[in-house]
């Protein structure tokens, strides 16, 4: 089967938001198994809409259209695919009354306008919108689907994920996915180490995404039913796990990396401080971006200058001087001064040069020390990232992350961080 | 004049990444003064591309397409594009002397199918590729323009913005744009106050783009040549001025809030500390986002617990139970604390509930206090935010930046902020 996307909006067009929905849904599809061949942007204009829905229409078996359901008399995308479809437009009392519920919950009153969007084509499946007043649309005709959905993302993709995606399984089979992320391993070392894996794949499949300093295998099954799915990915998850070995932090699709961290010093109940130079905060919020990391999290120091290293973390001038504030030594101390006045079992010290400018020859821009001090035994890294100063600084955050992981799972185990990795590797030579 | 955009690649169908490129291109075009009224993605594959090419030539003026003009089998971009077109291609020699260059800057030898990024079709325009191998090309026939692009970023923006725009702009007349940036002013406040402008402009035009907590009025003139422009705009420019008063913190596209408020606080020769709870470091790193800040940056603090609330900054344990972390009091005591360890003179204090969960009747997710200090002079702000825990945190930040200047502001000159607003806004009703 193939799929279509049309994303309705003049604010597209005119290049005011990224079109962030297109790649939600298409990456959706693909976990499917629907092909999607083309992507069209078009604004709320009747003569092009139509032109548009009625190309896509000839040419693949579903049409998902976002955008252009909303309250005004701009939002025609609704009443150009009825037109397109033959259908008249009928009050829909559930979603009238979803929308009263809507504004009664908001102490707000409705305006004469809302109830257009209660207005749904004959025949059509009605799909509810639990953060918004436009209801989703699915209408079937000669053996294609047409499904209209909100143009908001914090709609579209809720509504999607509960509604849409179970009726596009259907029939067809079932599509059941799950994700082994990975880190602390080169995207290509990752995908040459797996690629007999997906040489040989038909079903499940094994599709890698390669994120900042990660890789996550997506591996999708199709069977008759999610018990079949499940037996058919669990092999392959295990022998996914048993090839990265402590590398794979998570197979649960919503934990990130921090999340993962956290977890694990929660577990070890430990308590984690961080100070930062050249990310400057980074680190500590992407650690708090974890919610409830109250009982980790015990505190975080910025200290972007020499002083502030000095006066904060006792960092002895001297060896600033000699040393430089990018350098081992230097990210050492940090480490040490921060377990100290923060009396945490781990801390985290970044310093690095992130760019555009005080970079030299012996230490240029992207050359980055991380020291992770796990209970007294320190840890240092030094790295030399590419890009410009965002990138080398979020590098960098994903980088003592790794390490963070890396460093609490070897003073718990002694074991070196990766070498099982390599014997595995050895072995299959 | 109208323009469509084509992006061709496998990995925006699949999802894998975000169409960035079509929005840059259909904001660039919107501010040429061309109008954009389809957008499509399709794959690297000949036959759909060579539809959707001929579509698109049928229907507008100015073709753009991007992607697909890699060294690989898989690249066919421009073989479709010169089929189309009908003409052939052809070995050009200073992008093969350039593709030689490139390498050899890199120490690295190029493959052979690099040539094939040296062969255009026979008539064009090369334009060449500051940035990577593959030169861009413009064709001309029968009144239509196809411009083919590079699809990595980094390559297609500074092409686009170094040669492609002046090409476009040229017979046409010249387009030269400056933006206003607003801090402090709600969007739609904002567009009340300028809606008699916008309502009879015609050149220069005015449009207004909302972001975080920010409002950005592009203004675009076109004439003859840039003085005239520059002329045309001056006055409104100068308009807008006066009416958001001190509100407008640059009229220098490039300048960010963070760096406006960096600078303010050089112009001043004061230094800046931060104390984060809910934002978990998000202010400081995006302070520290301005290169060369260590002269104004002193040092930050990440006081998530109320314990570090009370270690680090000295807030009393009685008032932390009595007012709980989130209020004006803790919010105040941070900002004096921070500004007596730290020694700066402008000290910023953020304690909130982000949610998901925390909230309670009394304190709901979405409460925030920040406190700026500047020299002593302490002011509290209470702020009630929308959304989840990630648009929280990023209102606080610029919600943050804003407060810090406009305290700032205010000590200096010793006049409310929004005063003369306010005056002007009654004068002119």
């Amino acid at each position: 089967m193939t799929v279509e996307l049309i994303s309705v909006g003049t604010e597209l067009l005119l290049g005011n938001i990224v079109n962030t929905n297109a790649a939600f849904l298409a990456e959706k599809c693909a976990d499917l198994g629907l092909a999607c061949y083309y992507q069209s942007v078009v604004g709320d204009n009747e003569e092009r809409l139509s032109a548009v829905l009625k190309a896509a229409i000839g040419r693949s078996d579903v049409v998902i259209l976002s955008g252009g359901l909303g309250p005004t008399e701009d939002d025609l995308t609704k009443e150009v695919a009825a037109k397109v479809a033959g259908r008249e437009l009928y009050m829909h009392e559930p979603s009238k009354k979803q929308i009263e519920d809507f504004f009664r919950r908001r102490n707000m009153e409705p305006t004469g306008n809302n109830w257009k969007q209660a207005m749904v084509p004959k025949g059509a499946i009605v799909v509810e919108n639990e953060n918004g007043t436009a209801p989703g649309v699915i209408m079937e005709a000669d053996g294609k689907k047409i499904i209209l959905l909100p143009g908001p993302p914090n709609e579209l993709v809720p509504m999607f994920e509960k509604s849409i995606m179970p009726y596009l399984a259907e029939g067809n089979s079932t599509i059941y996915s799950q994700t082994v992320k990975i880190c602390g391993v080169g995207e290509s070392r990752a995908e040459t180490m797996v690629k007999d894996l997906i040489d040989k794949q038909t079903n499940p499949t094994i599709a890698p995404y390669a994120k900042n300093c990660e890789v996550h295998f997506r591996v999708t099954a199709k069977a008759e039913n999610e018990k079949e799915a499940k037996k058919l990915l669990k092999p392959v998850v295990k022998e996914l796990k048993s090839r990265f070995e402590n590398h794979v932090y998570t197979t649960d699709v919503d934990t990130t990396l921090e999340k993962a961290v956290v977890d694990l010093l929660a577990a070890n109940k430990l308590t984690v401080s961080t100070v930062e130079s050249c990310t400057g905060g980074m680190l500590a919020a992407r650690i708090i971006n974890v919610p409830g990391v109250s009982d980790v999290y015990k505190s975080g120091y910025i200290t972007y200058s020499n002083k502030a290293k000095r006066k904060i973390l006792g960092v002895k001038k001297g060896l600033l001087e000699k040393k430089g504030a990018v350098s081992e030594e230097v990210a050492r101390e940090m480490a040490k001064g921060a377990a100290l006045i923060s009396k945490a079992e781990v801390a985290v010290a970044v310093t690095g040069v992130a760019g555009p400018g005080g970079g030299t020859e012996e230490k240029p821009v992207g050359l980055v020390y991380i020291a992770c001090n796990v209970c007294g035994k320190i840890k240092v890294k030094k790295y030399n990232f590419d890009g410009n100063r965002a990138k080398i600084r979020e590098t960098t955050v994903s980088s003592a992350l790794i390490l963070m992981r890396q460093c609490i799972l070897e003073y718990y185990s002694e074991v070196a961080f990766g070498k099982k990795l390599d014997e595995n590797a050895d072995r299959r030579k």
